[in-house]
Parts: structure tokens; C-alpha cells; sequence
């Protein structure tokens, strides 16, 4: 009865072919060209990518080729050329002063250098070689925010671009509560252990440098700084000049901040625009820069962070400092999304990247805010087309306004989206944005949703073995492998609590479907899959799970579903808690469930309708 | 120094051309042609839509025609033309049997008329005429699923397609655990309550037959079941006929079920792809026909809901009951998606609706599961092409495998691309997906990711007004007025008692940035901007909020960071707590707060950087 029918054809553009995959394997993806083709196919109508990378913006004098014939007839007083071979195979010469001194990593790169930390940030992505991070770094697509002085204490290099996986950065710090030096140190750690990959340090109360440097000196992270937020301390507004920026600007260096936003794009012929948005200025930097322009008595004062820019620069490439160049104009609601305002600041920071490269710094832009799911793809097209493919460095996007107590939701749903069609560090929101200041928890939730929007993305793409993890998941839930489940979550407190609080007996059912209609049980009887019987998946004999954790009790005591009682006993169930055993020796391994037990369990715990007959079960199940 | 700039052209199509709006009005897009005409654009090599729609398949002997002329040509013995004028102003004809009786709204819909349920379903949808609703019907983009005994109850009439507003549907009832049918009523008013559109009742415990009718004497919303569960209750799975099958539909549509998931599109020759999974069928109704099919002896034996569809047809014409065909190879991981299985199943479901079309029963389609992001968009655009546009009804899908206890949200950032893409209904995945049975809370936290889907995905197909609210809120939040914000939220009472958690005075500041950093406010002495004075949105003095309510207590106690003592004093801080003022009278209204406290607020709990004299504020702000 079945008549034939042919699919129709699907797109050839690897990020739309639907990828019929074998377990973690992208070998049979012949159509991922390689690492450096990440990217989303262009909806119709999507602005072109810039025909221009940072090799376009070089320093006065200095030239490049891959034409070997053309760097022959270059000039050579006082100018010398570097020649070097690129992943691609092809032979880059670069022009350049006789006795230039390489500072930044993007100068480096010009050279043809692997520094230590190219060769670190390509063993922690693992898909690229050390070469292809420096041939990214070269054209400006990538990023390795990592100030020397920072590299003298802890820092481990990590990379934001288009080629490497996914990034996310937490805010901390932002609190007008005055908190001290070691809680902001202490909510680094929280953050990192969360998988943020950079923070930012907002502070606005409490000591501003003292805590900077703690928290300098104590990340692995790259930290970032938004250095206009010290220099209107003591000082009169109109007071600041480019001898205060710079002075600001050259101390947090010192201290080792790796990136600072600076929001230069803004000009005082961007200001007539603001009347027509619902919401005005969103960003603190903005607002406070637009205002200085505003305050000048002359009425043609420009934004001096873009007059001082090619100063600021001096000063960062010295320490190796990052631009994250800041959005002054990002929308703060779904009306003032991609309107006339963000554009034409955008287009100012395009050739704010223009002018940066040509001083040798390092630059990510940043962007969105509020942004229909719509026009996120369009934002991160004109941003690539704009900026030459610099890394993306967006909050959010939320993609509506009407939800606050869940914008770590609305905002992770247009991270993936910005992740996938061009952003490379995604800048978290917690529950809180909008209302108050985080909480730990916010915190927490705020990291967790957007490593799931980083990482939904990467698989996306096609990042080479970034969905093992999914796979092997995948395979120890079809084996009814609980433990290995929760192992290779990523928060497995709360997963092992979720599944306790209903049923603390790892066997082969879950209490959402119960023994009877577990549909993986089911079809299991009906023909063993490929991965089945997967070594290292097997599931042993039903087990007791593990006494609780202090962890994971808090978790079930925060749901407020169990009693404490019922909590305790969780707690304290088997002999075999961590720390507990008789004979002093730490134990990870479960108690056996015996038949009686598992059967009372079944019939307490777990009153269905019957339909063993129907599925041709034994009433006594082999498991339970 | 600004060179002049052309933005890059942008995409015609009404979803990719960035919207530069006015407030709450959608009066300069001329752009969107109309109602119906909402769609994702499609990335290069997407299957084109169908060029079928239900007319296409209409009972033997019918025909039908937008052409005057063919009409007349028609044969008329024991047979009779109705024609009436459609919404975009052309003459349908339609060649029916003489004394046919239309039963099912798609029947109706074929013969011109208007029911009230399409008039209702004009009036909850506001962007669309009744006749619209008709006529979306009739072509199968739209179902209404109104049982006729449901009808008799308290159902309210809705609309599943894709010119209405995208719905979800919550799931309950799916517990192993016995529960009482009181609770399942309470279950669903609870759903309801947080915007569950529609809801299925998924019992496999307790009273299954008392649960259902009275989820359906209850509930304004329509819903669902998946009788299969029912049918092998009782009875040995291979004694399964279609008799049994026909009786178990028959007596749930005479309860008033609207919607029934019928797997009738796993066929015995698919069976064999499912060993190239990694966890198999994950569908419970998919792996129990499974097992049937291969219990038969003579190793040939057809999906009998399958080989039973047209005599299930005809009982669920009688009622009026809506199939929503389900998918029994749904995958149930990243790596199982859009595989072989569940394309060639898809391809079945075509064949399935088609055959529903012609015997007059409305039809919406199940799908995804688990799919990566890149694969939303061709999974969506592959059903309209295969099912002629007929509504998708989709679970999530989970977007990664890895983040168990957060399933939630990784599904509800597929949900937003798969209803932007295609879907008309988002089937909610909660927090306790893959651990256990979703809690309370759980059923919330479910529903609230899947409304902000479903609003995020209105919002970016331009659906006239779907952005209001937002804008609304967005005026609220700029003019710093906090009671209009919450009231505008989705859920007042989070958004409240995390406001509050920090700082229980509404003022122009919240506890994130605190009064001296406010960008708002900063901004706003810049320039007004052109909403900020809009009627309505003014913000009064500084207040005191109110007490907390009972609600917003249990939401900062389950968050655990105030003390009880704390948030016993919000609770009882003012006397005008309400149905506690002295005169009886309950009041919304709140204190003013006094200067004295004000100041007070603001030492104690703000202590910021002094950046007062940098931004030209008074030392005594008029404010606080």
C-alpha cells in the first residue's frame, strides 16, 4: 500500500542537510568542508559577509600577499618581509618594519608566530591546530583576550571566534550593594564553576580596585572591565577628558584586565535619534557618554572615547588589552530592535574595528539586547558584513519583553539563534534582569541556560565532536544506565535529585512512565538498535542509588515537594554514604536491590494499570 | 569624520526585513500582506510547500472549483453545488451529494457556513475574520478541535493553525502513580491557569475512564488522549483487533475527547530502520503497535491502525473528533533525529492525512522530539510539503541531550524555531522530563517556557498586535513605573517578589544598577524620548510596594535568601494589606514613602560609588 515517494531534495549548505550520523562520529558528514566553514546558511534577502579581513587593515607601510610573484617587487628601506606558510597551505608575506616588536596576539599572528597561547587555546578546542588559531587571530575572526600581566597569575588562554566552540560570559560584580573583595572572588568561582568562559567585572559599589585586582589575580578566566564606570569616581562629569580616560584605561591594564568595553560608537549625530525609541539608552556607558556630549557647552563636542580611540590603543596593545567594542545604542525592547539608532552606531563601529586592527589590538564588538527571533539573523549577518567578520559578542537577545523573572529563558532562546547565525560569545542574563541584583542561584541558572545555548549551537554548526556527549548520553539513557546518565549531564546534582525525589531505586523504568510503559523498555524487546548492547552502556542490576549529597538534599529541600523526614532518610538510606563506611573507605557504589524490596517499591510507589499481559511481561519481572 | 554609509539590502520577505515600528502598531509594515500570509522565509534548498490542500482530497464525487465557468459544467444527478464567497473575495464551488449533512467543522467549512465555534475562534484570535477562520479550515491549515459532547460541557472553541496564534498544549494525567480524579481536575486547572491552550490527558494509572470524563466535563480547553493506552488494558496485546480498536475510539469520543494521537504511521516495513538508532522508539503508542506487528505469527501483519483508519474515520467524523497523527519513531535523541525512520513514517503521515480529508475529519500531525537546531527549520518545512500544510503539533524539540532537569528550556529554544518554521501547537516538556513525574511546579516552569515560545514565535511572524504587550511593558519599564511592569508580565507575582526581594519601595531605580547608575533614568535627562511621556505610563511618587500575598511569600521562601522574619515583615508592613484596611475596604494602593526613609533605603541597602556630582544629580535627589 505504500507508494514510492522520493524526499525532496535538501539544501547542499551543510548546516541545513539533516545529518543522519552514526554514534559520535562527523565522519560521515563529508560535507563539512572543515573547521573554519562554521556558519549558518544566509536567509534570502541576509546582507553578504565583508569581502575584507584585519589583513586589510594593517598598519601604515606594512603590506601583504599570498601572491609570492607580487611581494618580490616590494620596496625595502627600512622594511623587511616575513614570510610563513598558512594552515591552508599557502605561503603569507607580510611587509613590515625592519625592527618591529610583535605585542599583541594579533601581531604575532602577522608574523607568522604560535605563541604558547595559540597552542594552549588550540589543545582546549581540540578541533583546531595551533596554526589554524593563529590564521584566525590574523584575520581578526578570532580573539585571545589575555593581558601579559593576567598571564603571570592564572589565566589558562582561552579563544572567542567563529571557529572555536561557543563562549559565555557572566556578569558579576554589578552590585550597587556594597559586597567585599573575597564575596566578588567568591562569585568568580561560583560563575567559573558554572562554565562561564569570561566575566565581567561591573562593580559600581564597594571598593572598585581593589576587587578588580582580586579578581585578576585569581581567574583563570579572561576578565573584562567596563573602564568608564571608574573614571566618573571624584570627578565632575564635565571634567572628563582624554587625559582621564587614558590614565584609567592604562591602570586597569596594569592590573590585567583582558578585555575593555568601550563605547565609542556613539556619536553626537547618532543623539537625535534616541527621541524616536520607546526606551531610550539602555546601556550604562552610553548613557553616561551620550550625556558628557550633551553637557559640553560648545554643542560639538564628539564622543571622546572615538577621539582618543587611536590612544587607547597604544596603551592596550602595550598590555595586550582586547576591545570589546560597546553597543552605547542596544535596544531595550522588542520596539527598538534594529532600528535606525543600533544601525548607524553599528556602522560607526565597524570602522572603529578598521582603526584598532591598524594599531595592532585585538577586537570583539558587541551587540543585541532586545531582538525579535526574527531579525537576529539579520543583525548577526550586518555585523559580519560591517565589522569583517570580528568576533560577536552579544547579550542575549531577548526575544520578548513580557516575561521578566524568566529572562534567562527569553534571552538563551536568541542566544542559540545568535550563536548560530554568526555570535561567538554569548553575555548571560540571570531571573533577576530587570528586577534586582543575582543571587547565587540566579547566577547558577543564568550560566546553565547559556551553556545550553553555546552548546546547542555548536552542535549546530557542526563542530567536530561536539555532540559525543548528546551521543553517549543518548546511549546510557537507551541502556537504562542511570548513574552514567546523570554522570555525563551537566549538573548531575540535579538530575540524580529530580530522579531521587520520586523514586531512589535506579532500575529500568523511571517513575514518569513507571515499569509497565517505559517505551525504551518496550522496544528494546522488540529489536535491539545498533547501540544496544554499546560496551561500557550496560546497565547492571537494579541498584539503590546513593545516599544524597548535602548537595543535592538542598536541591530536593528548595523543590519543597519532600517532607525533611523524607529528605533525611534519602540522606541517610544506606551504610554506604561517602565518608560513612564502616571500615572508613569512601564508597561510590550502591546497594543492591533485592526482589521483596523491589516489588513493595512497585506496588507503593508505583500503582499502575495493569497492562503486563497485554506487553506478555512475567508477572515477576526479571528486574522488578 | 563619518564617511557616508549604505546599509546592505535586506531580504523582501516580510519575516527577514527588519521592523523600524511605532508603538503597538503594525499600521508601517505594509509589507505583511495580510493574515494569512505568515511564514518563516526558507533557507536556500527547503522543500517547497505543497501545492495540494485538503480540497484536494475530497470524498469520492465531490469536486470543487474557484472557476464559474468549470462549475457549470458539473454532472448534477443525486448531487447539488453550494457556492459562497471566500475572504479573499473569490466564488468557491463545491459539488457535494445532495443530501449530504455536514458534521465535522471541516465539513462545514467545505459547504460555506460559519459556525459559532469559527465565529469564537474569530473573536479569541482578533487578527482574523470568521470567514478567514473558514476558509483556513476548509483548506486543512486549521483545526478547531471542539468534540461535539465536549461542546455540551464548558469548552471554549480554539483554533490550531498557522494564521492563529501559535498554542501548547500541557501534558497530565501521565502518572505511574495512582492519583485521585479530584487531583487530575486540579492538575488541569492549573495548566490552564498558566496558559495551556490545550491538554492531554496521558493517564496510565488510577481510574482512567473516570479521569477522562471528568478532565472533559471540566476543562475549557480541549483535549487529547492516546487510546491505545486504554486498548491494552485488560487484554492480551496480540488479542489487539480492530474491533477492540474501534470500540475503545468510539466510547472516548462519545465522552468528548477532542483530539485523539493515533500512531497509524509506523508501518511493519519501517521496523527494520530502527536498529540504526541509538535509543529506538522513545514513543510509548509507537513501540506497543510496534510490538503488536511483530507478535503475528504469520509475520505479516499490517499496523492495524493503519490497515482501521477509514472506519476510525468515520467514528470520529460522527463526533467530530480531530486526529492528530502521532509519531511512532519520534526521535529520542540528538542523533536520531530527521534519520530514515522518521522520514519514512512522515512520509506515511501524508498519505494518512490525505485519506482524513476524505472522509471529512479535521487533522493535525505530531513531530519532533530531539533535533539539533540547524535541523528544526528542515523538519518543519518537510511536513508542510508532505502533509499539504496540515497543523504540526510538536514536542519541544530538545535542542541538546545533556542538560537533564533543564529540558524545559532546551526544548523551548526548539519550540520557538519550530513554531517561527512551521508548528501551530508546542507540546510542553517540563524540568522532570527523562527523571520523573512532573511536579507542580514542574507543570508550571513548562508551561511558562512554552508561552514564551509561542509569544516569541508571534512576534517574529508578525502577527498583528502580538507585540503590544510588549511594547506596553517596554513604556512601563522606561518610565520606571514597576506596578505597570508587573501587571504587563506574564506572572506579576515572580516578577514581584524578586523586585521586592532586594527593594520593596517602587522608585526610579531597581537594586541591579541602583539609583546613581540607572541608564534610564540617565538617558531621560538626556532627551526624552518620544514614549516617555506617553499617557498612562506616568510614574507616581515613590511608593512603598504593597504586602506581599501569600503567593509572592512562597516565591522569595522557595528562593531561601530572605529570612522568615524578612519576609514576614514584607508581608505585613503596611496596614493596607489587602481585605485588611480598617475600613473594610481592600486596597491596591501603596504607601508613600517619606523622604526620611528614602534616604534611609538608599544608605542601607545601596551603598554604591558615589558617582552623584560625575552625573549632576542634587545630593537630595527629588526622588529618593
Amino acid at each position: 500500500m505504500t507508494r514510492p515517494y522520493t524526499l525532496p531534495p535538501i539544501g547542499s549548505n551543510p548546516a541545513t542537510t539533516p545529518n543522519v550520523t552514526t554514534p559520535g562520529s562527523f565522519a560521515n558528514r563529508p560535507d563539512i568542508g572543515g573547521p573554519l566553514s562554521f556558519s549558518s546558511p544566509d536567509t534570502p534577502g541576509m546582507p553578504a559577509p565583508s569581502d575584507k579581513t584585519a589583513w586589510d587593515f594593517l598598519p601604515d607601510g606594512w603590506q601583504t600577499t599570498t601572491d609570492d610573484s607580487k611581494a618580490q617587487a616590494w620596496p625595502c628601506l627600512g622594511f623587511k618581509v616575513t614570510q610563513f606558510q598558512q594552515a591552508d597551505g599557502s605561503t603569507r608575506h607580510v611587509l613590515h618594519p625592519e625592527h618591529f616588536e610583535a605585542s599583541t596576539q594579533l601581531e604575532h599572528a602577522r608574523l607568522g608566530v604560535v605563541t604558547p597561547q595559540m597552542a594552549r587555546v588550540a589543545e582546549r578546542e581540540g578541533h583546531l591546530t595551533a596554526e589554524q588559531v593563529r590564521d584566525e587571530v590574523a584575520v581578526g575572526r578570532m580573539v585571545i583576550p589575555a593581558n601579559k600581566t593576567h598571564l603571570g597569575y592564572k589565566l589558562d588562554p582561552m579563544a572567542i571566534g567563529r571557529a572555536s566552540k561557543t563562549k559565555i560570559n557572566a556578569n558579576m560584580g554589578a552590585s550597587p550593594v556594597s559586597s567585599g573583595t573575597d564575596e566578588e572572588v567568591e562569585k568568580l568561582k561560583w560563575a567559573e564553576r558554572w562554565g562561564a568562559d569570561t566575566v565581567m567585572d561591573l562593580s559600581t559599589g564597594g571598593n572598585l580596585d581593589e576587587c578588580r585586582a582580586a579578581l585578576c589575580r585569581n581567574s583563570t578566566t579572561p576578565i573584562g572591565t567596563v573602564p568608564i564606570y571608574s573614571m566618573i569616581i571624584g570627578r565632575k562629569l564635565e571634567d572628563l577628558d582624554e587625559s582621564a580616560v587614558l590614565e584609567t584605561v592604562r591602570h586597569q591594564a596594569e592590573q590585567g584586565v583582558d578585555y575593555f568595553t568601550i563605547h565609542a560608537g556613539l556619536l553626537r549625530e547618532h543623539l537625535k535619534l534616541v527621541k524616536n525609541r520607546l526606551i531610550g539608552l539602555v546601556s550604562r556607558g552610553g548613557s553616561i557618554l551620550a550625556k558628557w556630549m550633551l553637557m559640553d557647552p560648545t554643542g560639538r563636542r564628539e564622543n571622546l572615547m572615538n577621539t582618543a580611540w587611536e590612544d587607547i590603543c597604544d596603551i592596550m596593545r602595550e598590555h595586550d588589552v582586547t576591545f570589546s567594542i560597546g553597543d552605547g545604542c542596544r535596544p531595550g525592547g522588542l520596539a527598538d530592535a534594529t532600528d535606525e539608532l543600533q544601525l548607524a552606531e553599528l556602522v560607526e563601529i565597524g570602522k572603529l574595528t578598521e582603526r584598532a586592527w591598524r594599531k595592532g589590538v585585538q577586537v570583539m564588538v558587541e551587540g543585541p539586547g532586545h531582538v525579535p527571533f526574527d531579525q537576529i539573523e539579520y543583525n548577526m549577518k550586518l555585523q559580519r558584513t560591517l565589522c569583517h567578520g570580528a568576533p560577536f559578542y552579544v547579550l542575549g537577545p531577548l526575544v520578548t519583553d513580557i516575561f521578566p523573572g524568566y529572562d534567562h529563558i527569553t534571552s538563551c532562546i536568541g542566544a542559540t539563534s545568535a550563536a548560530y547565525h554568526g555570535a561567538s560569545m554569548l553575555c548571560y542574563v540571570t531571573p533577576k534582569e530587570h528586577l534586582g541584583l543575582p543571587k547565587k542561584d540566579d547566577v547558577k541558572q543564568g550560566c546553565i541556560a547559556y551553556k545550553i545555548a553555546a552548546h546547542a549551537a555548536d552542535v549546530a554548526l557542526g563542530i567536530p565532536n561536539s555532540r559525543n556527549r548528546d551521543d553517549e548520553l543518548t546511549q546510557a539513557r537507551a541502556a537504562l544506565n542511570w548513574q552514567k546518565h546523570f554522570d555525563l549531564s551537566f549538573d548531575p546534582d540535579t538530575a540524580r535529585a529530580y530522579h531521587d525525589e520520586d523514586l531512589d531505586v535506579d532500575t529500568d523504568f523511571c517513575a514518569m512512565c513507571g515499569h509497565d510503559w517505559c517505551s525504551v523498555r518496550i522496544s528494546k524487546e522488540i529489536q535491539d538498535w545498533a547501540s544496544g548492547k554499546a560496551d561500557g552502556y550496560e546497565r547492571g542490576k537494579p541498584v539503590k542509588s546513593d545516599a544524597l549529597t548535602a548537595e543535592q538534599q538542598a536541591i530536593l529541600k528548595q523543590r519543597g515537594y519532600l517532607k525533611p523526614e523524607e529528605i533525611h532518610k534519602l540522606a541517610s538510606k544506606t551504610k554506604k554514604v561517602v565518608d560513612a563506611d564502616e571500615d572508613g573507605k569512601a564508597s561510590c557504589h550502591s546497594d543492591y536491590v533485592d526482589a521483596d524490596e523491589a516489588k513493595k517499591l512497585q506496588e507503593e510507589k508505583l500503582v499502575q494499570v495493569d497492562v503486563r499481559p497485554a506487553l506478555g511481561l512475567r508477572k515477576e519481572d526479571s528486574v522488578i
